[in-house]
């Protein structure tokens, strides 16, 4: 299997993972969490899919495209760990999805940012949200789901807050 | 249709026309030239579909993954208007398969160098060859050939060499 096919295989298992989660989410109310939003790809087609949800973006820069990010209000920008207490302090715990894509190349800062994001997310997230994540995450309310479409061994880690 | 619809289908449209065009030049002697090696996804694909072909990759600059490079004697960094014609001038017009991913954000640019690209490929590729370029050419050499899969409009220019 080439990169290309690689690459094609991850994102393809990527668009088959939000489009199951954003179409398990349908009943239940609340926003978004798109934590880490690089490009905008995966915000674009979170907000196609989801058509009049609150959508929230955070990353640490701006650097996605122009026609792939949130209005000000809801892009966030700085630090996770700071941005994202913020948010839980202002909100509470109150989103319905939170697709978290924010790995490096440095496995060992990987996880660490893995740990404490773990103990986060549930102050963010209302039961029964789905937390999909780029790192394989641990925490007591953090359920581990089986991944309902085909995908790279370790490209996607899903969950439910219980 | 989401911008990661769009990233997929596109990735996945330049597969295919890789995939087909390898298959085609399976009688044609000749090596491949990549121009524009970038990441080097696409030419990581063209060395798995072609085992034994030599595979020149042009590029600016090194910005390729460390797995997907060429040794050193065909990688070959620089100016294209400076490089091109050099390997013009060292081995004739002997390529079976020219690959041009060149494009930039400037459509000034790109249209200024697919010009004078048109002018060159002629010199490189043997009556045959073929040209998949990210850019329209015109040259009464280079023969418009129809894309043989569904391909996104003005994504890829399929020439053949006369």
């Amino acid at each position: 299997m080439s990169r290309l096919d690689s690459f094609i295989r991850r994102l393809t298992a990527q668009r088959s993972v939000l489009d199951w989660a954003t179409a398990a989410i349908a009943a239940l109310p609340g926003p978004v969490l798109e934590v880490g939003l690089g490009n905008g790809r995966t915000f674009d087609h979170l907000r196609e899919k989801l058509p009049g949800r609150d959508i929230y973006a955070f990353d640490r820069a701006d650097n996605a495209h122009p026609l792939s990010k949130p209005p000000a209000p809801f892009l966030v920008l700085g630090e996770f760990s700071v941005t994202l207490p913020a948010f839980a302090a202002t909100h509470g715990a109150v989103a319905a999805l939170l697709h978290c894509d924010t790995g490096s190349g440095d496995a060992a800062a990987n996880a660490r940012q893995a740990a404490w994001l773990s103990g986060l997310l549930p102050s963010l997230g209302r039961p029964g949200a789905i937390v999909l994540s780029d790192q394989r995450l641990g925490h007591e309310r953090l359920q581990l789901l089986q991944a309902p479409v085909d995908i790279p061994p370790d490209r996607y880690f899903l969950y439910s807050i219980t």
